[in-house]
């Protein structure tokens, strides 16, 4: 199976304008917010145990941030995720620093029951969540990309499902097949929660191609990548980068993705 | 009863830069204090039932938003638009997606008994807030503005307040004067929590024009209007339109939004 | 004791980015996170108190800042403060508003038993945290700098920490040498939270020069201070300021730093 030119999960995206359920951390959600509608998502954020079941249930994707966890919250994921489970509807993990205290390790073992459609980290936490020894400082990738791969694509198969993982190269597998993805700019890390709001945003494109999660989900990292590209070419900082990545975002037309995509089937991994 | 020219509301906010009381959604909280900041009224955010009615009562004006609700926030913001109602601070009420869950429902059927002095919404959230069928998806407005002032007419003389109701066209109205407004951009729907923002921006107005809301409220819409239409006249997407915003905003002078507002009073709405 | 060339304290910060631990307000989040990572530190945000104290021990610098606070919070931030106190690590303190309520003040009283390595606040801030009788409009400066510099001298004495003041002019203290830091730009009190997030970064920059405070803090201020004029020397309002003044910290070197910075000793203030 093969995927397809990556500009058609963004053409789709554009016509469905799903409806994602951002339960994600303090510090993203602004962002997060502006990244899906830029790009052409419909993003809301709500998380109150009275009506979140009620929201899941008509959302047409849902992202679970864990970056500023607390208990209340932690309850409330379950229920969505839960409920995303039982109504189909497709949802995203985003681990953040699981490797860092025993309390995310323990809430994340408990989301997994609820089995993501994809899970989307950095080297550090892909690593952690596979139960290998890494311990991440915090919300960085300090282990290389590349010797995390084994625990991407052990992590998909063990899980039935997605797994992206994002660094310098960003990788995509469902544990069978498996695909790199190049670009981006070195100014992404100096830009907050970026990765928080690729993750819900492969929630608004894994909702608009259901039948498709893999190809989705690697074209949303190349939504960045390429945009990311763009926005780097003039800013001056991580300032005006990140104005200029909603805009590349906003002006990213399909065909231009399918064109300056640097997707690579990678065989053996 | 005529309105002032809008210009003088804005000349008299200036002046006092009244403190803005806001319980917003967590969305919303960084780009709504510098809204108010780039405009000239000074935001406090704080929600603490420990401290929510004291802080309230030393306020000008108070904003409450339903985004991001949860119970503790609910039961302050009861304490907070109570504490408002008996000292005589007026308070605009943003019901988001009021439609979408009975939760936010019967909420917002409790903080109007503490009769908010404006509301200020979409088409689909005053269609929901006035008891009619519409259920919004999300946040976003899904009926036509035009359908929906009927709505807003009847909540206005309903509760006794002014109601907002923003869109392509946004409305005023205090269920017997009625005003059309025109202006904005196209990208103002995809930056986030815009509509929030302006919210707590009517808070300011009607805090620095007591004497008369209806103006007061019109005026804050057309600074929207106005600072949209020259945010947008050099934007490259979304990212650089919220940039522009802002310094549109803090760029305006009064002269200027009299001159500029496309302001058009309605009869027999 | 004289204080080293301010660049050299921000070269160290670059070799070290230290992780800064912030627990701060909602608003302030987002930009606080940019902030620190434009200048070169790590920032995590996270505050339940089945993790707090586990992960402030594995920081290199905590930022405590009050803004909207409420009871878990404050708990864990006494957890955090605590944790702090007995692994060694500089902890800051911005006790937004402290004047406003008596729950801040109550909340500052038992902060303040956990040892700050530095306090940070403007002067109304500072002279209601040492208990004199001004007592602040929200989240502004209302007291003139200059007054309150006695307050910010005793501040110090007391608790046996370093004290900066902001304003106009900063100052900074630690009870016996006292400097005064001129420069940054009329818009930056037309921006929401840059103050939480220098004094989160100032977290970073004691972290990292942990045998010298005084000089860390006061080359913070600098920063802040030579980012601030040149951000404000294009900016058309305080949305392109914030956007510039990201990109200027990024771009500041630790020889422009030294070069630029408007540092004067103090004697017998």
């Amino acid at each position: 199976m093969t995927l397809r030119p990556l500009g058609d999960y963004l053409a789709t995206l554009r016509a469905a304008t799903p409806l994602v359920h951002c339960m994600t951390n303090y510090v993203a959600m602004n962002s997060t917010a502006n990244l899906l509608l830029a790009t052409g998502a419909s993003p809301a954020m709500l998380h109150a145990p009275e009506e979140v079941a009620e929201f899941t249930a008509i959302s047409a994707g849902l992202s679970i941030n864990i970056g500023t966890i607390s208990a209340h919250w932690a309850d409330a994921m379950l229920t969505a995720t839960a409920t995303a489970h039982e109504h189909g509807v497709p949802w995203v993990l985003d681990p953040v620093a699981v490797g860092a205290t025993r309390y995310r390790q323990a809430l994340c073992a408990k989301l997994l029951a609820a089995k993501p459609s994809v899970i989307r980290g950095n080297a550090s936490e892909i690593l952690a969540l596979n139960g290998l020894a890494s311990r991440g400082r915090g919300v960085d990738s300090t282990a290389a990309t590349e010797q995390a791969v084994d625990a991407a694509i052990a992590l998909a198969k063990k899980n039935g499902c997605i797994v992206a993982m994002t660094g310098e190269s960003d990788w995509v597998t469902d544990g069978t097949q498996h695909y790199r993805i190049n670009g981006g700019h070195p100014l992404m890390p100096r830009v907050t929660t970026l990765g928080c709001g690729l993750s819900a945003l492969v929630a608004g494109f894994v909702a608009a191609n259901r039948e498709a999660p893999l190809g989705a989900t690697a074209a949303t990292l190349a939504c960045f990548a390429v945009a990311g590209e763009r926005a780097g070419s003039n800013a001056q900082g991580p300032g005006s980068f990140q104005v200029a990545l909603l805009d590349a975002l906003y002006q990213l037309t399909p065909d231009d993705l399918t064109t300056f995509s640097q997707l690579e089937a990678i065989h053996g991994a």
